[in-house]
């Protein structure tokens, strides 16, 4: 049983918190817990066992995990969030253009049950890669960007995604930049695989430029999405040495690889219900 | 102000402990804990701090780490371990043979105040490092095998080392196996780096084999010393990318940089109470 | 154009090498060269470009690259192994059995034309991944264990293999001990993934070994498959980290994705001609 | 026997120089060359050996190395810039400030022999690091900024620098900016080491920056220095994983263990001769 907390700091929280769990007869077998001292936010996720040997424990079924929720919550300061075993399957919507490299490792990992969510609908400004998901068995829906303004296609994606639930929505390699409209419609519900290099290249066509400024590492950054773009709260970041004898196409390819890497990794922690967002900063709880 | 706690498990620990931090109106910062369900053993280790806001909080100085400490006992099974604000500054005995590189790192991060421990002495079994620690201003004995049996050289060891008060000894490329007698006398307290391959190689000339056999990767592990040799908990490991270019010589220097830094990195942790034993392994509250 | 050579060293032999490629007007965009000199062995891969500038460049084509071929031929040692152009996109047949992480992935890589190779035929002693083959077009024939000795196993899988033309096998989690007989078949043609820890666990169940030993660090090598089981010339190497909060569940789960990444790359170099072998060892011209 | 050359390419220009070396009766162990096809510059280090059988082999000394480098000039294109067997051992002068991290390595290592260079004095604009230096009997000269102009400062850290000879000034966490002026003095022979995140942060107070972004990984770059600050060409780059529990003083920790890496790594790369400038960037035959 998992159970994650957030809330404005105050002494004694801990012993609040815990003395509730106690008093249910749950065994604590970890505990994480981050104070953002600036702001004075309070951030926990805690992972719970009941006892093997009580049978009679009160709490141990879906009914059970709603009892703690409130019997948490009256503990904690007034607007706390606490989710008790949190939906453990998420559900995602993919937004994406014509790279494959990060849709094919989610439909993989998804169709063999190791992705920790489902994939509800993949949307396209490119046709490319309806085969890819038609193969695993996944809506695509194509949404041309050409012959519409970003109004009227950011209104055409969000009809396509009308039609399904989802948890969070992965642009995964999506290369059309949202509106703030479109984004704030999903706060902290969109995660964004970002190439990044070091340093960090601006504009157009950054595998050239670090190759001409011959970069010995490439990395990429997975990240919420906020209006700022590029610049949201990151969740993942990782790279991958490269040297003088790679071209800019083999940067590009290497810059795939770790792509690929990070976003996996940021989602599956994501998922896992192991990152909290203070400012514009993640707490990850790894 | 940091606690670290180890004991038998039980469901209420952690609302026991908070509960008591919660009524000297400390305010916990983080916490980390593990139990291992396996062997019903807890681990935890809080920092906490005292409300800026509260100019009487009563436990701030060291009297108060000493009340608290006491606090906590009484509400921990028989036999548990508590210690609050443990020593900050860590007191060392190194052992060394020849090679110069983890000495060398661990006199430099000391005198400039970084390494979180003072080196009280160093013992050679050779006297080759006698130069360097002397220009560190570092005691150096030594104690030469040559004309000893084990019993008389690690004797004199002893002697040496009894002019000293320590928390740790340090195997900084020590290379004389030591008797169960002698590593029992300091349990849970004698650190070593180990060469360690992948795959491991066993024996003589360790890096003449991994030459042969053409590795990819050297590595290292830093672990406290059992009498199971090179087989005490692992406290960090680290590898080091090689190619075919390198010859067993270079080998042998790549190994001697992932050492230094591997020593360092345990060192690190250990100083700053991060590191718990439970059965042969470690828990790294990193 | 790629050559790769390989033959008994002598003085001048790369002077001989680059006279007969400048003689054919060829400029050498890179040139990789190693020489084992205990066993007195020569290595090079060279990248060869023809002059832009010059419209006549007699060998531009594949009859010149059969030209060149001869030509280099003439002035090596007896016995020297030299490929112009080797074939750019291989063809390989894989063997599995249950796991998908490895047989997805370069299926995917596959199928966007990433992998530098394509899969003919898939074999699995276990019918489970026969799905994810049919979604990627790419045959799947099952060769059950079961019900017969290793001898009548292995024929079957010959006889399915019979039906192909392939350049490498990869054992992409085949989990069944193959005999010297067939081993004997494909030299320097079969690559293995191998989970192999830090240090090394021999045996049944290596992550629950693993585990126990408390590892921070676990990690996986692609080999050739000689009749030294798992003692092979390493293509590739890497680690992944874990820590004490890792169940074995958590480590295997590790260990696959480390698996997946190394087992990619190693491919990528084999079929890019950058890997040679000599002895036990490889000499990878990355 | 190293030999290194740069020069323009052409057609036979490897043919040439090998054969060159194979009339000499020189064995080629290792070679790496490279192209860079946008400036149509060559590159190229071969390790030769004299063939042991031949107790006659005429170029086996330092004659022999001088006579070599004139053969081989004579068949290149004019402007050839050609060293055979460079200066083994370099001469290196530090300009330092406060930190100690960087400095304490490099004298450590060449305490010990294993820099591969020689350290001919240290200038620290400040006095703190005058101690470490006598310790290890380095010269160490204080010419404070204050009460200077640039131009003043710069004269002064000259003169002092005059008394030497040495091959390359490093800049061992030297924190003010040069100017034009002096760089120009020492073209290709001044290397820096730039703490540099990612994405890169620019301005006063970047572990501030980078703790308020929060990132996951911090980096260091070590480069050559031209007039556009921490531009020049790069040498070598690492990263180091951090987390959400550093706050801005531990990445600032973190940042100089990667940075002392780093800088020793591109050191030794440097002072082997394998790193050559093409533009602005390097080619690093590793």
């Amino acid at each position: 049983m998992v159970v994650v907390i957030q809330c404005k700091d105050k002494v004694g929280l801990v012993a609040a918190i815990t003395g509730v769990i106690a008093g249910q007869l749950f065994n604590i077998v970890s505990i994480r817990e981050n104070v953002d001292t600036a702001d004075n936010l309070f951030f926990a996720r805690l992972v719970l066992e009941s006892p093997v040997t009580d049978a009679m424990a009160p709490v141990q079924n879906v009914a059970g995990a709603e009892l703690l929720q409130d019997m948490l919550k009256a503990v904690l300061p007034v607007g706390a969030i606490v989710r008790v075993n949190p939906e453990p399957h998420k559900k995602i919507a993919l937004l994406v253009t014509k790279e494959y490299h990060c849709l094919g490792d989610i439909l993989l990992r998804q169709h063999f049950g190791a992705l920790g969510a489902s994939v509800v609908c993949v949307i396209g400004n490119h046709d490319l890669l309806g085969d890819i998901c038609q193969r695993f068995s996944v809506p695509f829906h194509h949404v041309p960007f050409e012959g519409k303004d970003r109004v009227a296609f950011e209104s055409a994606v969000l009809r396509e995604l009308e039609a399904y639930a989802f948890d969070y929505i992965v642009l995964a390699k999506f290369m059309r930049i949202l509106s703030p409209d479109f984004i704030d419609r999903f706060p902290v519900r969109m995660i964004n695989i970002h190439h990044s290099f070091l340093p960090a290249f601006i504009g157009a066509n950054p595998y050239r430029q670090a190759f001409e400024r011959g970069v010995k590492l490439i990395g990429a950054t997975a990240h919420f999405v906020t209006n700022d773009l590029d610049e949201g709260p990151i969740i993942a970041q990782q790279i991958i040495p490269v040297n003088h004898t790679f071209t800019a196409a083999d940067m590009m390819k290497a810059g795939k690889e770790i792509e690929t890497a990070v976003l996996a990794k940021a989602l599956q922690l994501v998922f896992d219900d192991r990152v909290f967002i203070c400012n514009n900063k993640t707490i990850v709880f790894e």
